[in-house]
C-alpha cells in the first residue's frame, strides 16, 4: 500500500526504532523486564516524570488502558469518559470485562468532556446500589484530534480528587499533543495531578508498545501482578524497552509527532481551499475531520485509503503519520480536485 | 548477556527473522490483521493443517492459551491439567480471570498427564454444583521437556471427546516437539483430534508473537470478538504475521528448533560423564533437568544463568535455544568440572 | 413504621403468602429445586406461558436480571436500556461485573425506550472492536411506573430479532403491569416475542423470591450452572416455590398488584386537587411520581417516609403497595395540605 | 416426605423460626438492611463476636463464602483450600468467577487441611507468574463431619498472617462446631485470629440466611459494595435479621445443633452394632459416614433418602438435622438391619 490515510496506526516503524530493536539484538537477556534495556527506559521516564513515576510496558493501547483503570478502580467503581472515548467504543468492552466496572459515558464537544458534565456523574457516594464514581479518563489527543489545555487538565484532576478519585489519560498519541502544546509531556499531565497515563509508541512510528505510568507509587503496587494476570507481561521485554530509549533519549517521539502534526496542519491548510470540504473539527493534532457529501467520499476512497467517522453526517477523518509526505497530501489533494 | 541457560526466551530473535520484520517494514498497512502479510501467513497454516484451520495472531505465550480456553468454555466448565502446566503455576490466575472457569490439576508423570488419571475428573456432568469438564489443555512438550507419544494425543483427545470435551495444546514449543518427533506438526494435533493448538514463535527465535489454531471453524466463531476484548489484537500485525511466514515457507520454526534439542542432546551427553550431576527427566527436546548438590548449583550460578527448577529437591533447569552454540555448552561443562 | 412510600418492598408479605409458606413447612424436602414444590410452580407458569417454557427461582430481582442476560450474551456483546433502567442505575455494576458486556444506554421518555433510539445502537456488527449488541433490556413497568403498550414490546421485540438480538423484560413489577393493561402476563410478554422475563415476586407481597422465565429452551441450557455459579440457587427452595403456587394459581398475584395500582390511582386523584403539587408521570401502574417545592418535601418527609426522585428538579416518587390502605393515602394528603 | 438423610437442609425451618419471620411480618419496614430488625441481628452478632464485628447478611452458603473471600483478595491472590472443600468441589466455580482467583486444593485428613501442607503452598512471593497465595479456607465442621480443635485453628490463622494473608472459616455448620466442642462460637473463630466467618443459618434450622462477619473493620470497607455487585442483598432483609435473632437471643442455634449432633451420635451408636457397617469417619457433628456394600445401599435407598459421598469406595453419608427424631433413626436402623 502506498500512503493510507486511514490511521497512523497503518504506518510501519521508524528507521531509527528499527535500527534500536536491532541493536537490542544481541546476545541473551532475562525475560519479562528484568533486563538492561528495561531498565534504562524505565530511567528515561523517571527523568521526565520525576523519580516515584513508576513504569510498566505493555504491548498495546487497549491493555495499557484496561491496566492503568484496573490498577485504580474496585469492580464497584464506575470509570467516567467522553461518549466517544477509545474506551467506550473500540475496545470491544475490555474495560468492563477486565475492571468489572461501568462506563459512564458523558456527552463531549470535540471529543472533549466538561467539568460541569463530569460533575453530574459525581453522585450517589456511600449509596450501595450505585456504582460508585472513580475515575475519569481522557483522551489527550481527544479520537478527534483536538487538545485539552493544561488548565482544562489540571482543573478535571482537581475535580477527580475532590471526590476522592483519579483522573487517567488514554495518551496513545500524547507525544502528537506535547508537539502541538510545545509543552513537555509532565507538564500537562504528572505535573497537573494526572494519576495515569496511558504513553503511546506504536500509532507514532514504534514497531510495537506501550507504557503505563503511575506518579504515585501506591497505585502501582499490585500492577506487576495485575498485568502478568492480563497476559501483557512480555517475556522479550527489552525490544519494547529499546524502542522507548530510542525514543525518550534525544526527543525522537516528538519530533516524529511534530511531523505528524504540521502534515495534518498542511493539509488541513489545502483543504481550506476547496469550499465542498467543510472541516468539522479544529486541527489540533495530526488528524484532520471534514464533512463532504457521500458521493464524493465514495469516489476519493477508490484512490485513497481513510474510513468514514460518522456515516449519519458523511464526516470522514484523514489522519497523518510519521510517514506521511507532502507529496502524499499533495496527490490526495489533487485527486480530490479531479472529482469536483 | 553472554549467554543464558536460563530460558529459551532469554535468546533475542533470529537473524531471519530480523530481516523478514524489516522487509514487511516498507510503506503502510491496514491495521488489525487485515492486511497483506497476515493473509499470507495464515494461507501458510492452512497449508499445513488444511483450509478448515482457523488461524489468529496474538502477543504472547499466555495470551495465546487464555484465548484459546476461552473461546472452549463456558465460565462454568473445569480445565483439566497437569499439576505442573505452566497455565496452572505461571501465568498467575491469568486462565481463572479471563474464563471463569476452575483449574483442576492432576498429578503429572514427568509433566505429563495420563488417561487414567484425567478420566478421574470427568464426572457430574449434568450436576449443577460441579463445574463441568470440559477441556484438557497438555503442553507439548511439556514443562519438564518431555513429550507425549501421537498414539498418547490420540488417546487424551479421544477420551475428551467422548465426554462432550476438547483437547487443547499449550505449544510455546511445539516446533521442538515437531523436530524431536520427526513429524509434521499437524501429524501430531490436528491429524489426531486436536481441537486447539497454541502455536509459540517467541521461544523459538522469534521477536514476539504466537498463533491460536483452531481446527473446526464452530470453535472460531467468536475468537475476534474475543481477542480484542482481552487486548490481545495487534495493529500492525503485519509484524507478527511475517515472522511467522518466515517460519513456515521454508521450515525454519523447524530448523532452529532442531539446533535448540540437539544443544540439549550434546549437553547432556556431556553431562552424564559427571557422576555428581543426575540427569532428572529425559532429554527429549531443548531442556535438560537435573538434581545436585545445591551448594555446586549456587556457585555454578555465580558464572552461568539458570534457574532452580524445584527448591526442595534441587532439581535445575537448563535451557537452550536457537542461538546456543556448542562453545556456550563447553565452556558451561568445563566450569562445572572445574567447580568439583 | 406504620406506613411507607418509599417502596413497594417496604411492605411485608401478604397473610396468604405467610400461610402458603407454613403449609410448605412439613417435613423434609430434597433441596435446589428438585422437590414437589419447585415442581408445582414450574407447572403454573408452564400453564399460563406455554409447555416450552423453562422456569427458574432466585433470591432477588437484581440475580433475576443478570441471570437473563448471563443467558442471552457473551462477554463481548453489549445490552442495550434506557439510561434510567434499574441495570443501569441501582445495582452497582452487577450485570457487567457477571456478563463481561458492555451495557448502552439510551435516552428514555417517561422510562421507556424507543424503537428509534435503540436502532442507533444496533451497529457495528462484525466489526471486532465494537462490542456486539444483543439484548435490549426494558422495564415493564419501568423505574417511573409508566408501561409500554404491547405494540411496542412487539415493535422492540421485532427490532431485536431482526439484528439476530433479544427482548429481555425487566419485571420486578410484571404483575401491575397485567393489572393495568387487563392482560394475561403472557399476552404483552411471551406472545409478542420476549425471550426471557425476570417476573417479579417480593416487591408484590412475596417474602421473598424472583423467577426468570425463558420461552426458548436454548436459552435456558446452561441456566442451571450459571445460577449455581452466581450463588443464586436456593437450597430450600420450596420455600420460593411454595409462594409462587399461591401466586399463580388462583390469581393473587393479579389481586395484589391491581389493589397496589388502585391505590396509586386514588393518591393520584387526590393530589390532582392541589396545586402545589405537579403530577409528573402518567400514574400507569403503583407509582406516582410529582414535582414540589423542596421545602415542601422536607417537611413532609418529617411524616411520612418517600425518596426524592431527582434532586435536581425535585421530583419525588411514592410507591403504593398491597399491604397500602385508603387511610394511608388520606392522612398523607391531609398532611400534605396542612403543610401548604 | 417423611425424613430425609440426604442433608441437614432437606429439613424445614423450625417453628421457632418461623414464629420469629412471622412476627417481623408487621407493618412497612425500609429495605435493604436498614431496618430496626437488622440493627437488633447486628448488634447481637457484636454481643457475642465484639464490637468491632462487621456483619453482613446474605442469601446462602455460597453467597456468604464468595464473597468473603472476595473482600480479603485480589483478582492475582490464591485461595489455599482442602481438595474436598465445599468451596472447591460444590459450588461450580464461584469463587472463580467472582473473585478471578486461583484455588489451590491440598489433600486434607478427614477433610482437614494440616499447617504441613498449606505451609507447602505458601510459596512464590514476589515473583510475578505465581498466584499470590492470600487466604487459606477451611471448614468447620469439615464436609466430613470433623473439627478443627481450637489450637489447629489458631496455627492456621497464625500461620496465614506470618505470611502476611487471611484465614476464613466457611461455618455453614458451625453452630454444629460448637455445641461439639463445647465453646462459644467467637471462643475458636475470632478469638483466635480467623479473619472472615461464613456463618450458617439454613442448614441449621433457618427457612434462609447466612451472615458473613468480619472481625477488622478494614477487610469490610467495600462490602456493601460487594455484595449488591454480587445480587446478594436482601430488600426485605428484616426477614433473615430476624431469623438471627431468634438464633442467637438465648442460643436457639447451638439448642438446634446440639440436637442434630446428638442424632448422629445415637445414629453411629446403634452402627456400631452392625458389622457390615464400617463407620469411616470421626462422627464428631452432625453426619455420619460409614462404608457399606453397595448392593445394600441400593436397597436401603429405596427406603431412605441419602446420598452415596464416594462411588470408588462405597461410601455413604447420612445427616441428621434440627428436625431428626429419635423414631426416624430407629426405623432407618430397623430397615437396614431387616436388609442384611
Amino acid at each position: 500500500m502506498i500512503h493510507s490515510f486511514g490511521s497512523d496506526n497503518h504506518s510501519g516503524a521508524a528507521p531509527q526504532i528499527m535500527e534500536a530493536i536491532a541493536k537490542a539484538n544481541t546476545g541473551f537477556a532475562i525475560a519479562y523486564g528484568e533486563d538492561a534495556h528495561t531498565k534504562e527506559a524505565e530511567e528515561l521516564f523517571k527523568k521526565e516524570f520525576g523519580p516515584e513515576t513508576e513504569v510498566f510496558f505493555v504491548f498495546n493501547g487497549t491493555g495499557a488502558n484496561i491496566l492503568a483503570l484496573k490498577a485504580l478502580t474496585n469492580s464497584f467503581n464506575s470509570i467516567i469518559c467522553a461518549e466517544s472515548a477509545h474506551i467506550n467504543v473500540d475496545e470491544c468492552g475490555a474495560p468492563e470485562k477486565l475492571t468489572g466496572c461501568k462506563l459512564v459515558p458523558v456527552t463531549p464537544t470535540d471529543g472533549k468532556v466538561t467539568a460541569e458534565s463530569v460533575k453530574k456523574e459525581l453522585k450517589g457516594f456511600g449509596f450501595q446500589h450505585h456504582s460508585q464514581p472513580k475515575v475519569l479518563s481522557v483522551s489527550q489527543p481527544t479520537e478527534l484530534g483536538t487538545l485539552y489545555t493544561p488548565q482544562e487538565i489540571k482543573a478535571l484532576a482537581d475535580l477527580m480528587h475532590e471526590h476522592g478519585g483519579y483522573l487517567h489519560v488514554d495518551g496513545s498519541r500524547i507525544s502528537n499533543a506535547a508537539a502541538s502544546l510545545n509543552l513537555k509531556i509532565s507538564e500537562f499531565t504528572s505535573d497537573l495531578g494526572v494519576d495515569a497515563l496511558s504513553f503511546g509508541g506504536t500509532k507514532n512510528g514504534m514497531l510495537i508498545g506501550e507504557a503505563v505510568l503511575f506518579f504515585k507509587k501506591e497505585h502501582a503496587q499490585n500492577f506487576l501482578y495485575y498485568r502478568k494476570q492480563a497476559a501483557q507481561l512480555f517475556s522479550k521485554n527489552r525490544f519494547i524497552a529499546a524502542q522507548f530509549t530510542e525514543f525518550l533519549k534525544d526527543g525522537l517521539n516528538i519530533k516524529l509527532a511534530a511531523h505528524s502534526n504540521s502534515m495534518a496542519k498542511y493539509m488541513e491548510s489545502q483543504l481550506k481551499e476547496i469550499p465542498q470540504v467543510k472541516i468539522s473539527r479544529p486541527v489540533e493534532t495530526n488528524g484532520v475531520f471534514a464533512i463532504l457529501d457521500k458521493e464524493l467520499t465514495e469516489e476519493l476512497m477508490k484512490k485513497h485509503f481513510f474510513y468514514v467517522w460518522d456515516e449519519d453526517t458523511g464526516e470522514v477523518r484523514w489522519m497523518c503519520s510519521w510517514n506521511t509526505q507532502k507529496d502524499d497530501i499533495d496527490k490526495f489533494i489533487n485527486d480530490l480536485k479531479q472529482l469536483l
